[in-house]
């Protein structure tokens, strides 16, 4: 499947794009990120015009990006300033300057025509400016399709059975939810009533069980996924703390991606320890899912096409599926 | 070429199989296999009807296997007996089961039709049952297609230079044999007389050279090979003993193989030392094997077609080529 | 691109020939080199006749090559002259031997016809039989095809760049230079004037700033490329001193190559600390290469085309590859 372009994706955390050239490649395209002597962050495609040389591993020079190989330097739009013993720089040595913004702990690339770009196309995650409310987060490299992923995601029975003991529980893969789908936004809600509290919430939390418990997640296609936790004391409204789980999920190429992740809450906030504790967590559950992953798309490697059986709990994985194909459709 | 899938193929050693799943991949095909808590072996298909997980790394629940992924359990025939949130399970997320037979130190697995698998179609391998006799048997992976094991198993001329030291002495190249093909089951008779007696037979036997060596081989294709041989001291029938070299031939993919060997013999039962010695020599010999036709594999890889010059060492090789060929021929 | 093969290849170093044979691929010709008893070098296809296993793993016998797996013994010219059972030997068993010639360090191989094989072919390389030069030279594997290093080598404006600190100063990619082809030899003649003197030369002659520096490249495609340098306080022609370096081009296959480099010097002969600070400094130069050359191959391996902008440096390059192209266009 190609890639629906015309959208925002994470390509860094704000950390890792500095004054040291980064290399990373977004929907099979190859980009170099750095920060210009302003601290403003640039995405340039990541190959010299000359002879195709990553500049990723090239140095800066002022704000300009200087090939390793020959010298040949670009500037932060992408315009070629420089080659040695050439007077005059054809305008076809210029390479793509991409559109960024950086929003929360990640730097968003936009991988389509650059007058389409809009920051107001991100969906709205207001904590992350919120100063009551503390974010954690990190990033893991999936050797497995984009896709396989947002299935994983869009249906979370599978806490049950491969997140036991950090947020798992029997009542998520047992409780219905409903579905909705508006525009590109998949809508996943999950109400669970007086359950078990799984370590992941008890232990940051110092609720025991028996606990509400809601999922509400959105889904904006193609690599943005929100999940609005709300988890309480059974019956009561005292006490509710809510969690935002983040995950970006940028296709690297066809067979790889890059799983972004972050935690916010809006509770022990300032408590280093419980930073620590959700870091740890999540982390782990999300190099279970890594491991998970990598097994199927290993499977689909060496198959021609991949029966399947659908259930109800596939619902929201197959809305998303099509909300997906729908923008690559759209693109063509 | 494809593989002749209506034979009983040896997936694992009887030990392998227990209350841990253990993936294989058996002409191409993943199966999973485990023991019933009645000790009964299971092989099913090794991947969960529903999103393409291995159930091999699934955990037993009773006689059922559970995925790992979202928790669906299947019995031992295969059926879906449960998935999270779902009251009725179409059949068609049931899942194929194989027949299995367990003979020797070997679990056999049907890759064909199930009405068709029949256990009397199985070698008669007596000395397995007889107390009178012992084996020592072992696995390796094969990095190259069936057909090279098969090719070197069948023309032993080869013992001479690739296992020097081992059971090749210079008769072996040199003593004519006779060849006939009967059904699916190719005969090469060698019998040597007042030869050397190589380390393998002089050290487990105490027989010093000449001896008078029969290698009397019986290859049914696709996946069984087994060799009859007599080792006496020259012209004298007594002191005559008797060895049963097996190989089970069993292709994992067009490139892979699973060289399952036993050696059985008549002599020193009960004697661990001897146990130990051919235990180690003949896997000694098996990874002679393995380096020398993984080389031919790899250089397989890279060419279109690969000539030959065939001699009289090939006659049984060519006639075991021509054995396959036709069964695969009969399944299409 | 196929290969041009009417030519003479560096297939290893004069050292690496021996008694124990040695497998090579050139031009994807897998080939085995090894030498008689009276020292001759030998080249043959690197592939037993009888089932393809690899010769050069087994042993020598005299001046033959005994096949590992089912000794079968081939002479210095390819006969075919025993097989075990056998007593009339085809034809058809016998391989191929390819015309050698040694030439300095190096063992080069025709991988052509060969009655077109004629060492008068080679380059002229005087300096390599005479007592007042002195060469050191080695060999490195690289993940690249060949042309990228043909590209790499006509265009020394990489030095400045890539070797700073080596052979790399600013001079080298501002000078201007000229270009002019001869039937299948490309010149390439830089003159610098009053230059910095780089470590390279400045350790190894006690020459400083200002020099001048000359690179006459003539380039003999497909594989045999040389540098002659001469360097000189600036202005002067006492003390002027001569270095030729030798790269021997030799595609593996179409994704990898193997670099043979050779420095060789009219100064300082005798002196084994100026071998070993030219030996050192020469190979990381190559490795500088291998390194950046490797990326560019991993590039071109995902893409189907690569768009490509010249400039004024890469008239060198330019004319190398159409030369390269026309070779290969005039054996079709």
């Amino acid at each position: 499947m190609p890639f629906a372009k015309q959208h925002w994706y994470v390509a860094a955390t704000t950390a890792e794009v500095g004054r040291k050239p980064l290399g990373r490649t977004v929907c099979g395209e190859h980009i170099v990120l750095y920060r210009r002597e302003d601290g403003v962050a640039v995405a340039l495609n990541d190959r010299c015009s000359h002879r195709g040389y990553p500049l990723s591993v090239g140095a800066l020079v002022g704000d300009e990006i200087q090939c390793g190989y020959h010298g040949l330097r670009f500037d932060s739009c992408g315009t070629c300033v420089w080659a040695p013993g050439q007077e005059r720089i054809p305008s076809r040595a210029n390479i793509t300057a991409r559109p960024v913004v950086e929003r929360g702990p990640w730097v968003w690339v936009w991988m389509g025509d650059r007058e389409a770009a809009d920051p107001a196309k991100l969906p709205a995650m207001a904590w992350l400016d919120d100063p009551n409310w503390v974010t954690v987060h990190g990033v893991e490299p999936l050797a497995a399709r984009a896709g396989l992923l947002i299935d994983n995601l869009l249906d979370l029975s599978h806490e049950t059975f491969l997140h036991a003991g950090y947020i798992g529980t029997p009542e998520v893969a047992e409780t219905p939810f409903s579905t909705r789908v508006e525009g590109n936004v998949v809508h996943v809600n999950r109400r669970m009533e007086a359950v078990e509290c799984p370590p992941f919430y008890s232990e940051s939390t110092g609720l025991s069980t028996p606990i509400d418990r809601w999922q509400d997640i959105e889904y904006h296609a193609p690599g943005c996924y929100l999940l609005h936790v709300r988890v309480a004391p059974a019956g009561s409204d005292e006490g509710a703390v809510h969690v935002e789980v983040m995950y970006a999920v940028t296709p690297v190429d066809e067979h790889n991606t890059l799983d972004f992740w972050a935690v916010s809450r809006d509770f022990a906030v300032g408590d280093a320890e419980v930073d620590a504790f959700l870091e740890r967590m999540n982390r782990e559950v999300v190099l279970q899912d890594v491991a998970a992953l990598s097994l199927i798309e290993a499977r689909m490697a060496g198959a021609e096409s991949q029966p399947e059986v659908s259930f109800k709990i596939d619902t929201g994985g197959l809305a998303a599926r099509r909300v997906l194909a729908d923008l690559v459709a759209v693109e063509r």
